[in-house]
């Protein structure tokens, strides 16, 4: 490959529609990095493929560390192979550096999965903002899709803001539970049990079989008591073993359901514009308020403000006012 | 009361702090004026009676028209003055035109409350933005703590996205349920039970007893299988009957242990600060907005790329830093 080939987007449009692995992970790799020039050819690699992308189905997967995520995906991930699908994993991790790490630990534990000629795996980036972090990981989903993976998962831990941004851009948001609770749970953030559509309750084999089951009852009451959701679907609860394989067809049952109900009543379309349009808004907030904060006098103002405010000395809404008032962009 | 009189700041601020009921209702209505010259005159009146707010207890009141709001507030309230409280009572209603209406029908069904010296009952505006309805609301909040009320509630009902903005001014939150859940339920939005710090279920009498308290058990199990909250607090699932006067006192009970939990492991003080932080941010964000989508050539483009986006022809992040780009404010 020579280095003209490199800086020349063709290069790359055409190598992701032919589903060139490597041409695909070079693309993701401008995609996620900061340098200008990178960003301005990724741009046009997205402008180019973007006619060819939408057409798969994306699936969010959350659970706090230990839940057993990676033996999920490797069981249920060879169900899907074996339907023949192709599937993209994306992993996210934005409040750990380790995230590389720990998709390379993921990899050696989806021992199947990794080396399936009808899977790719990749890790997304670790570090910047939340609203980066997602951005990058919608862009990567989209270049999946081009390369003509058709079930995209996209996983993350449940312990910070990315889980809402992965329910934002996935059509389908699964939530992994330990049977026990209590202190396991500790992790999983406030809210994200409501957004999901399944709770899957893990490693119910062995001793922790009646535990396990008892838990599903548990949430399967739980979640018939929140409001309904607007796709009209009700969200299931069920248990499996991903050592055992027991269960895991019945995930693949309960997605293929959804699409189902989903597509037939409009809401599946819906919710992707629904996306589409509040992916467009997030972004011209956070760029504005980027250029907002990073102004040196706004920044002084608000230093000099700021034990005011937390005081309660100072309208907040006032101040607001006031700081936007001296702002030029 | 002379014109001068009612353009001079002065006057409303040595009102409120006096408690002039009357004159604490004109300076509310100046807070919720559109008219910019009411505007300038409010924010002095908020500048000059700040250090004599944020000393109240403030509870947030969520429940579907139909829950029994008014009859709970009636009898709670009549607790709390008995308690030697000075009650405010504000209620918002974003969604609806009819919010004067359905208070001026609450007012009715709130007979003793109404008409208590201690107590002061007012509805919040009923239009404009989620931003500005919140906004004013808040003012309201200040206004009425430097009047002297140490027990702020503010109710809405659960059916938009006002309720998030409450239990982000509100201390505790309090969700009020129906036995019987089903239809009732359409209602509440999805993600409320989770910011409830207490789930009562109303109308817990005659025939309805038994049905009250299974309901109470199922929340209390279901609340129980939600991570643990920020504060440390449990939140709580009971029943009560306003007419009947039953459980009314407990919930009094409930909301003084949550409190001095609060107070004593400093979640209190913390939560109050991280709200000032999040206003202020919210605000800026608000009228960052504002002004980028009043742009008249930004409204152009957007409309001109709408179909694009919306059939997934053009990224989303793309279009946003292109716009941005092309913004001059």
């Amino acid at each position: 490959m020579s280095s003209a080939e490199l800086n020349n987007p063709d290069f790359y449009i055409k190598g992701v529609l032919a589903s060139d692995i490597s041409i695909l992970s070079r693309a993701i790799t401008l995609v996620e990095s900061t340098n200008e020039e990178h960003q301005k050819i990724a741009e046009k690699i997205i402008d180019g493929v973007i006619e060819k992308t939408g057409k798969s189905f994306r699936l969010g997967i959350t659970g706090v560390p230990g839940v057993g995520k990676s033996t999920f995906i490797e069981s249920f991930g060879l169900e899907l192979v074996n339907a023949n699908h192709r599937v993209a994993i994306l992993a996210i991790d934005p409040s750990s550096q380790k995230s590389k790490g720990s998709i390379l630990g993921d990899k050696t534990r989806m021992e199947k999965l990794s080396v399936h000629p009808k899977v790719y795996i990749r890790p997304s980036p670790s570090s910047g903002t939340l609203g980066g972090v997602a951005q990058k990981t919608f862009e990567t989903i989209l270049l999946c899709e081009a390369a003509g993976y058709d079930f995209i998962i996209v996983e993350t831990v449940g312990v910070g803001q990315s889980e809402i941004a992965i329910s934002e851009m996935t059509d389908f948001f699964l939530l992994l539970m330990l049977a026990g609770a209590g202190d396991e749970l500790q992790g999983i953030k406030r809210g994200i049990m409501e957004m999901a559509d399944m709770v899957l309750i893990t490693k119910a084999d062995g001793n922790n079989i009646q535990k396990a089951k008892n838990a599903r009852t548990e949430y399967a009451h739980a979640l018939h008591l929140f409001p309904p959701t607007e796709s009209g679907w009700i969200p299931k609860a069920d248990s499996c073993s991903a050592l055992e394989n027991q269960g895991i067809t019945n995930v693949v049952k309960i997605i293929e359901e959804y699409k189902n109900l989903t597509v037939t009543n409009g809401y599946f379309s819906t919710k992707r514009k629904n996306q589409l349009k509040g992916w467009l808004n997030h972004s011209i907030s956070e760029k504005l308020r980027e250029k907002f904060y990073s102004n040196t006098s706004i920044k002084a103002e608000l230093e000099k403000m700021k034990s005011l405010l937390l005081k309660g000395n100072i309208n907040p809404y006032k101040l607001a006012s006031d700081l936007i008032s001296k702002w030029k962009s």
